[in-house]
């Protein structure tokens, strides 16, 4: 799966454990199914902009801010698999 | 259909404009169908997060200021929607 879509799992995960809120908790605010949030988590599903619309503004964030948050996770993500390349030469 | 699809398609269409691209040259860079991007532009199709990681790739902008530029449209969108209300009152 690509690189964006398992950062922005890991991207809801964290704001979502910010707020110290469950999965369940999460899914109940943004009108999605519990199992299909957990997919989405472990990058397993690519969410639609609307799905992504609805997680925003249960976690009370801006579409941009989520985004940023995922494109820097999926930055380090990619250097840290550059290094481990490195080392493996 | 929703605000922020709308304003998502209208964002396309103005940064491939900006581009000076017809959308078969757009569609051709993000490796999408160019009616598919048609229906993308008009607001009449929800994008998946990796068919947004296109666009942004495509047309040189981060998905953080592809979101962004979409949320600025539909804030607009929101308020003129709340003029308009108010003056038909």
């Amino acid at each position: 799966m690509n690189h964006i879509v398992s950062s922005f799992g890991t991207t809801v995960r964290q704001l979502r454990e910010q707020h110290g809120w469950s999965q369940e908790a999460l899914a109940a605010r943004a009108e999605l199914n519990r199992s299909y949030l957990g997919e989405l988590e472990r990058g397993q599903a690519i969410p639609s902009l609307l799905t992504i619309h609805k997680l925003s503004i249960a976690l009370g964030s801006s579409l941009s801010n989520l985004m940023a948050h995922a494109e820097r996770i999926a930055q380090t993500r990619t250097v840290r698999g550059i290094e481990l390349t490195a080392i493996a030469c």
